[in-house]
């Protein structure tokens, strides 16, 4: 079905910033390269503040503007609304549109408590039953990579999984003089480097074992305690002023624990490890062989298995560029790479294809509500003392 | 500048296979990251078969179609021709393009044989004066990480370079039962693997050290010398009838050369080396260090500084998604990739920029012309047993 | 000094497999390449069972055998114990030699419980007021790469550690149908993974970073409950009998812990890490630079320097095959790569001198103990839910 | 059977630099770790100045010393003549001692020149009718990565060569204050980079194919014509004076070629690649696979599978430490590397074995003579303006 035919889907966009300019380049391409059942209509995008939501909106190619997200919930040409604002903004947005009918794309972490990942599960539920349909945006699934990594662990290429070691490792505030901007402050973002960055790791590990963690033992630290005050702040970059705040959030938390299926597993997520500047690295060893993936090098998985003749068993790397990889074919010849927005895209296709099927897209707010759980116990085990935490297995 | 309020600059794109979906994007995108002071307009694809042009133009996002290239130089909502067919095409439309006052973005190589570059040159040369201005296609150029070393050269931070090594290895026509597409024919590709990835790697390294071939030694190479006629071709990709048809082209070629400036070099193109899937190498050493570039690697730049103190000194990996590296502060934070068709959105950028300032893009067609006397000089090199050849210098 | 000339130190080695091999080709190599002030003499090797002893010398190039080790230290031919056996043997051993006046070199883990290694390291001060002095066997200090890494730190190149990341990878005993060699039996190995693997790492960190560990939580698995009971055992190979005894030590252990400094720590020892061989890998993040290292590329130190322009600040892979590096100058020209093996030699380069010269060899018993106290609270940590375990700073 | 049983093989060594000592450790090593059926005894050393003889006799461990190379041959402790002076010397200290009954192991380039070569390999096949054997020490064969790339081509797991891409890149005469030492000088050396190492990879290149080159185009450079005049030299490194002298070999030659089965290649020798220390690399194509090799990772081969399924199809990272890895069963478990003097201990395993075989070794003479000719083809080429230069295949 062509672009022209297809039926429409309108969305609203909330917020403008890192996310939503990867999100506007997600909808803006998706059916470009994929063939899509319904057209995606950049209808809206939602800001508080008029005039520079206006300027975003001409530049990032939406239709029209709002600067109140509830008007934005009133608006019969908004069928999915897609909420890239601060963590602390997500369940009210969330639960709200929900209940107006709109189906709902929400940037992870799905909330900054597990109270209100609970209440946002509830609603998504209820709206369920209404074929109102939600997601949570751990993009880092729709990496060619990853998915591939998933594909070889369900087909058994590895066998029992035994290990996961997962890190995130970033660097954009070793500065001290880096300034407090709202992804340092405990009540906008709910955690630091935790829950920025933890929470893919955590996914990513889930979701390409098959299988949960059930318990954590965690430390976090705050290494630099009081930063500038921002004067302006935009994302992730902002300057600082002289005076001088707290910082209510982790520089870092890792944590070691155990999966359902009898894996072992730890976890690390730091903004203050020197010259990593995106090093989503998972490696998983499993009994018949093992997986390895760093972001930096994207475009690539190593994958190494146990039943070769030793004489020529080793890690192979695997540019996964192939026309059968997950997503490539849509894309170019082999070896051609693809950059990080690609991975918005290709979740911006599997969530238009869901909704147009009738089926509900991964994954969903109760993946992302126990992505939270284990963030809460993580947080709940480095306050005391590293102790042992189980993580309830309801959700 | 915002895209609302810029002049309008209309571009007709012909062809519409792989460079076309690649130019498709650029012209998308390009302003959507990037402050342009033109804004592109997607008016006109045109194609031969009415019915596969307009499902592309949907597809990509054009406007309106034409099925004859003639047809497009006389509408007034087009100022620029954007040439995306098999060279065999490229002078006949660009030079029409070009007297009819269109600008002209170019696909490499510039032409099939070096009158018909000749002739396109003349025709720029004369176009110029009249504000008409023109560009071909090396891509690469615009990668962050060559655009990087580029600078790094002209900063003087590797010296005099004593030694350019180039090999751009593919392996998609590997299998003998892979049909006689176009890109093996020598009467539409000009050249098989030369022209294709060869002038790309002449191009790169003239561009990243500043300098010319002088001369050059080679030898080409046919492995497979009948294909099976395709039924269905369509860029990269095609199956095969039972007819088989003789391969005009060359499957690989190597030569040896020598720059202006005192360098000593050495380069291949094949489409033959298994497992090779894109893998454009360039690396450059001089007098006071070196600098490696693999596209498959295509985010990192290798950098060794010959002047540090040999307990520290390395091959380093630059991750070039900081915000001062070349075009990678429009787009994400460091260390979140760029991919392959980031390189056409940053070509598109600097033409429409250069457009707005009434200044000559580069690569210019004479530029293009040089990198083809440079495959001329190789292919009479194969063509008489190795001999050298000098490389005209008056382009 | 030649040779010829300088004063010889009879040495005697109690046990002739794995680790008797690599001190065996220590003490042949070191002189040949070094300039060493005492002459070692492979005087003699010690085994309990005569005619493998007797072949083992022969093969190894050690003069004369005895079968007693309580005879080894009654001779006059020889100055100095070189401890090589299993774990549970250390104590007695090297007790009995630093009172009969003998230098001992003692493999790590110095004992399999602190209780001994606390009565080593009494024995090893009391000996020292006597001028007999005493070295545990962390052969991996003295790889160049990781001496470099130390003297970085030291030169304050990374800034203040903040980050240690170390694991300790292999996978030889993946195979369920491996056997139950004495390396996976808790009374003559102490601990499985652990001892084994893990205690390098915890060295190697501390080593680095000149800081130690000052708590712990962690966790410990063993995945494979039973094996075969071996029929012949020698080393890390062996053939299993049909009938099973149950495995009695970790097969991995993963834990979480601080520095003294600051700095947060993960590590990880493991023997199920299908494709891993021997990846020894440490990461140390510091406030204004990084190190890491894996010894499976272990003439490679990767190092990124935080003070660098942004635009060419990379991880340099720095060769540490330069006159300039640790031990380097001895070998070969640069770029001519060490093995494994010459670790053990600059071990005993570095002993023999610190004999001659009447200085403390280091490592020392106590840091022996000290690393030991690290696994203890490991094991105690993992015994006790993952809870938190402070390290005695008193050794 | 163990050392002390066996047979003794008489060794004579000349020449005691950076060869003599790689050779030297190789006698000393190679009955520790194999098991040999002839005990090589390090009976002299022979050099000229009597007093560093005797210095590196001792710290080498010789027995004795001799000042005439030609007292040498009529010692009869020695059954074995092992060659490590300088190329110009080659020719008439093997031709002699072969006469003299002795068996050779000359290091490379067999001699300066291919007169010299053939004289040296008459002399090799009238001794061989008397059991008197000889080699070339083209050591790197005996790398393990290496020797498992000839089995695996042999093996057919690569299918057809396609192409050979080989070179040796190091930088230690970068600085133009480099003095003139004897490898710069055409009457020692012979040639340059060209002899010292470019011979290296058309044996390793020729070894791994399985295939001999048929004709070249070359071309080579003298970057710094002049030189400080040496003050005193010792293998790689020397001091300078103030007064200079002409460089009269290469500094880099670069060469394409045709090999007999109808691949094409490409090799590059050169001592200015500033950062590369010892980049010995082949890459070599097939129909079915490739394999790829960098001495800087001595202990890895890459190769490519072309027969996998392009899910799971990569360059794999094969660890050569494997116990069914060449040579690396004798040494020590998975993943503990081997170094650069390793191979000339496989080197002498092998020669050892083949005399109490009774076996040719090899490379032979005639192999190397081959070797000088593909030399000598390139000199040449490069002296004719690159023309095409056949390469003789009577030897």
């Amino acid at each position: 079905m062509t672009a022209g035919t297809a039926e429409r889907l309108g969305v609203g966009l909330v917020g403008y910033a890192f996310m939503g300019a990867a999100h506007s380049q997600a909808w803006r391409t998706a059916g470009r390269f994929f063939d899509l059942p319904l057209t995606p209509d950049m209808a809206v995008l939602c800001g508080r503040d008029a005039a520079a939501t206006a300027a975003a909106a001409e530049k990032m190619g939406w239709r029209t503007t709002e600067t109140d997200w509830k008007a934005l919930l009133r608006r019969d040409d908004v069928q999915l609304v897609d909420i890239c604002t601060p963590g602390d903004t997500h369940a009210e947005i969330a639960v709200a549109a929900l209940e107006a009918g709109k189906h709902v794309l929400c940037e992870k972490p799905l909330a900054n408590t597990v109270d209100e990942a609970r209440a946002m599960v509830a609603a998504a539920e209820k709206a369920q039953t209404k074929g109102v349909r939600s997601m949570v945006g751990f993009n880092y699934r729709r990496v060619p990579a990853v998915a591939l990594a998933r594909r070889l662990v369900e087909q058994g290429r590895i066998g029992q999984v035994r290990h996961v070691r997962a890190v995130y490792l970033q660097d954009w505030i070793v500065d001290p003089e880096f300034p407090l901007v709202w992804r340092l402050q405990a009540e906008r973002a709910g955690s630091g480097a935790l829950g920025d960055i933890g929470a893919h790791i955590v996914d990513m590990a889930q979701f390409v074992t098959g299988d949960r963690l059930t318990g954590v033992s965690a430390l976090s630290e705050t290494f630099v305690k009081e930063r500038p005050l921002p004067q302006a702040s935009s994302g992730l970059s902002a300057s600082g002023s002289s005076e001088r705040g707290p910082v209510t959030v982790d520089d870092a938390a890792l944590f070691i624990g155990r999966f359902g299926g009898g894996a072992v597993a730890s976890f690390e997520a730091t903004r203050f490890a020197t010259g990593r500047k995106n090093a989503l690295r998972l490696e998983v060893n499993g009994s018949a062989g093992s997986l390895a993936f760093d972001f930096e090098s994207m475009n690539e998985l190593s994958f190494y298995d146990g039943t070769e003749d030793p004489d020529t068993a080793g890690f192979r790397r695997i540019l996964t560029t192939e026309p059968t990889h997950p997503y490539a074919g849509a894309w170019w010849p082999p070896g051609h790479l693809l950059g990080y927005e690609h991975s918005f895209t290709h979740e911006v296709v599997d969530l238009v294809r869901d909704l147009a099927a009738g089926t509900d897209p991964t994954p969903s707010f109760a993946d992302g509500l126990q992505v939270q759980e284990v963030l809460d116990a993580v947080v709940r085990s480095a306050a005391a003392g590293s102790g042992w935490q189980t993580i309830s297995e309801e959700s």
